[in-house]
């Protein structure tokens, strides 16, 4: 690619647990980005193996996956991505400390506060519970971006968690997100990993539409936590509840996230148009789209940061109206490493879209 | 087919407007059948040509599409299929009145009792409002069996009115249905019928989820009618509101419905177990498969007449549980043609599921 | 389904190593045949676990996976298929002398007459080579019918070997297979079983076109043997050799092998169609479309025992002409459990369809 | 996107007839080039429409589709694009000749030599066949780079030529194309552009492996005519046929084309392997992967400039050796849009590859 020579550019990443589909993809952005360059990525698969051995897109990398300790991959860089598994990731918190480098993490192991949650929706007792309380910085820049900026730590949020909590954020902010919210997202089947499982089973994926882990998904607890965050900080004392229905959808990439929400008879369609336009009127990668022909859908953003959003009000009922809002975005870009580079950006200083701006193909 | 030949077979049916997606599964269906002879099949496309130049999947059927009256078609034959678009069929009405054949209707025309609904959701006012006051019975053998047994009209219902409706037809029953309920129904590509066009386009379905018609969708009154009838017939007087998000997946058979319904903290998991398996323990093609790890899927009922169902309840929330159910059928069987052969079964007197009732391929 | 009284079914049929693909396929056929009745599985996997746990398009088998020797699953049944991997199949050729019931073999282990062709592409000595001296018929009826009507031992083949012989059977007879032959054939992901793997992981499968096993696959010398026995069958002595490209394919089942054949500048566009539709006038199962604007599609034949052939024939070059033939198929049904199936009919005496005659789905 | 403002990008570009597939991937390239700004787009459907209201991936152009004459079109720009129909580019030829611009065709007018072969396979005479006398050049670098970066009107070659011609260069070059030639190249859905045909309804695209043109696709005279070239120049004699069957594969973007060349007896692998390799030891856009256990395979280079080869030899047969070569590409952007940019960047004296070397997505 026409990159600059590395000696130029002025900061160094480095990935360790490379081999996955959000190692592909943090290496495919790094490899495209002006200022920042790869040096290392790690793994414990594919060792001494070249990364286009595995992640047959790239050419002529120049780098193999290595076996290498922490520490040693992190020497120089200044910013390190983790694309290990979750109950992973959280064993390593000790060394991170001893790291001069700033830390991105995929993993869903430093995103809640909460440890009995973690305990609850991860299977097992947290290692390091401390780390769980204010030490990471909650990776969505459409509500953190300042402390994105400050932060050394941030957990970055996957791709369900970012379609949800962007199509309600600024019904938060508004003071809507109150009582019962429905959520069905129906998502592609690189969010199930690189290596081959009986969900991802092609004779029976291509042509299926399944849920599962209903009113159970891992990612439950962090969407909650984050949306109560944003209606605290907006002044606003409501409680809800996330009703979740995850379901396993027949393409490789994206998500479209259908969300529920009542709210009161007197809010006008005008109003909802409002809320949601100035919400995100400065956003990098959030269009909303409004609520007339024209909906969110996976084929426009599939393979970009972009996230589309777009919502229709009910009449009113008897008791209020019924809103909803369909996200859509790449599972592994804005609901992955994507959204890990922005945050990267966000913490060298950087232009927020640097490396990772380019439109999706059409089609 | 190792079918008896046709001179002793009891009925013949004919099939007006065959040349669609419906036409085909009900000439697939007829051919199949031991006991229903299929006569002719008329059509104002591909006219004079052999039924398998229009459905490639057929062989030798030794009919061919004939553009001809109603009547001609009707003339010597105990039932006629329409496979007519929605406001084509209801034109028909005062000619159907001068046949002595049964009439299975399965466009959209005489499902609703409501002329009013009917201007509001297809956008003219019905032709002959007074064949909706009771002439027609709709085809859901799950509620109106005996009725149907009876009628020689039937308005046979369409997918997304089956899969959601036989989601929560069993909480109607139980006096659980009430206030504002919530379905995503994700369907395939063959419910926009065989002609092609925009939303059907290869490059951009194969790899998009993407809602529609969010709130706005013409079966919406039918499925209320239904389910109220339902809620009357138990003896219940509880109203609820439906918020219907349809969205486009790229598949080409099946629908996955995902219903949202507040129930009190009082009423307990085992409450709904028995409310579903009760209400479906005789139901010829329902598999209710219960709360547990299996959830309803289309890829075990696509190409089939079976509609799987299963369900989740949450924890008590402040104001009561979260039950939610899916629902898993193929869209022209179930969903469509061979529904309208279950009819035509209980209609002649014949077994329900005679002709109908093989299985799904797997995979 | 409304099948007899298993007690008033002539024949019993069991199924050994059934929770595979051709297993599934085979079940799913067996327990929709009039006179032939499913009475045992065996298996290895999912022991004591419901048919329809496994296959989840079943409904009320009243059958579970059995962990019972070859023995006890043949006692009382008229014939046996083994849905057995290569090289399993093989180790059981003693116990098969011992029983009075017919054997049906699914895998490769005695399609071959050339032990030293089974070591090569299978990578092991044969264990019983004399098996292979006349024990066994070559399962498909479009050109060993009367061997099979009289056989106790069937090999049946699979998918690549069907759809290219039943594309070159007509040539060979007609006197035009000689000297190179080349064929791609797309295959659909079900091919490579029911058992998840990185080549039928669905994000790399589902937008993908990928050669394998290019010139090296197994199922080649089968094809040589079969069409070198036609060849001869019909009094020529040409030699010819066939270079195989097998292709995965985005599709869960069906192939389409495109072939490639020589033929002599005098041969005519009327002489090739003379040569498929004369072959073909009395096959059960196979559809000589001609070379016009109708072409062998897999759409029209999945899920189906149907075979359509189409070819197209060159202008004169210097050298002769070009001729090529296009065969579309299930993999699983003709190419799989149903020809087993068909075969298993001509051996009972039962009509050659019996069973397995229903038209593919249309789409 | 962070591109410098366009004042001072030194080059301008325009697209004509920019509402299609060609037209998509020809803006979303120029708007994320570093050094040509895409200054005007014109077009007879969605005009005066934001680019973006049409191809749903950009955002916030600036750019409407406009009905203007070419003259306009091209005013004030360096380069303009035709991604107009086949038959209609050719009219505009004498308006061409009025303009400073270079002019690079999508189309297929401008690319065969031959004006009675244009008159066979494109069902009408060339309205200009003077300008098929030498005043384009065919727009393939691999062949024609020199020619290319003087030229001032390039004829832009399509998805099936690419691939077919950069599997069989090398053998050209190397003396080994000679006699019949095979090729099978299955093709995504996006090669039937962006407007809804049957050929690409989803329902039966969807599932569906089909032949179609077989023998007689209007692509097949400029393979000749470039391979010929390619022959002549390396100062060979030999005379080949191609003989070509297409397939409309079930996924949205890429070929795989697979072609079978006879070599003599004492061919050997290690010739081969030489061939391709030094051929495309400089290549931009090429990776010659070799006849080991890796393939070409379309996910790896979808999306992407990326061109893959794999090829097999076979042992010798008793007239020679079978050698296989399988190339795998996107259709829309080195089989399209993006072999047009390279060709741009070439004639603008810009680095080949600027603009246009970001790898594939993966998965």
């Amino acid at each position: 690619m026409a990159k600059p020579d590395a000696t130029n550019i002025p900061f160094k990443a480095a990935v360790v647990g490379g081999t996955g589909y959000g190692g592909a993809e943090l290496i495919r952005s790094l490899l495209n980005h002006p200022h920042v360059a790869l040096n290392r990525v790690s793994s414990i698969d594919a060792v001494d193996e070249p990364l286009e051995a595995v992640h047959r897109n790239l050419t002529h990398t120049g780098l193999t996956f290595e076996k290498i300790p922490l520490a040693e991959a992190a020497s120089g860089v200044d910013v390190i991505f983790l694309g290990l598994p979750h109950k992973v990731s959280c064993t390593l918190a000790p060394e991170f400390e001893t790291l001069s480098a700033k830390v991105i993490d995929l993993s869903g192991d430093f995103r809640l506060r909460d440890a009995e949650k973690y305990r609850i929706y991860y299977g097992q007792e947290h290692p390091y519970p401390d780390q769980l309380q204010g030490r990471w910085v909650f990776g969505l820049p459409e509500l953190y971006r300042e402390e994105i900026r400050q932060a050394d730590r941030v957990a970055s949020p996957g791709c369900f968690a970012t379609s949800i909590v962007l199509g309600l954020l600024p019904l938060a902010k508004a003071g809507y997100l109150s009582g019962p919210v429905q959520t069905v997202a129906a998502t592609g089947s690189s969010g199930s990993g690189a290596y081959a499982q009986a969900g991802t089973h092609h004779p029976l994926r291509a042509n299926n539409l399944k849920p599962y882990k209903v009113l159970n998904h891992q990612h439950t607890p962090e969407i909650h936590q984050v949306l109560t965050d944003a209606i605290r900080r907006n002044g606003h004392d409501s409680t809800f509840f996330l009703y979740f229905a995850p379901v396993s959808a027949p393409l490789p990439r994206g998500i479209l996230a259908t969300s529920f929400i009542r709210v009161p008879s007197d809010c006008t369609a005008a109003d909802v148009d409002l809320i949601f336009k100035e919400y995100y009127a400065d956003a990098q990668f959030v269009r909303p789209l409004g609520s007339g022909d024209r909906n969110a859908e996976v084929v426009a953003v599939k393979g970009s940061m972009w996230v589309d959003l777009s919502w229709k009000l009910s009449e009113p009922d008897s008791e209020g109206r019924q809103l909803t809002v369909s996200t859509a975005l790449d599972n592994l870009v804005k609901g992955g490493a994507g959204q890990a580079m922005q945050s990267m950006n966000l913490m060298l200083g950087l232009p927020e879209g640097e490396g990772i701006d380019a439109p999706a193909l059409w089609p």
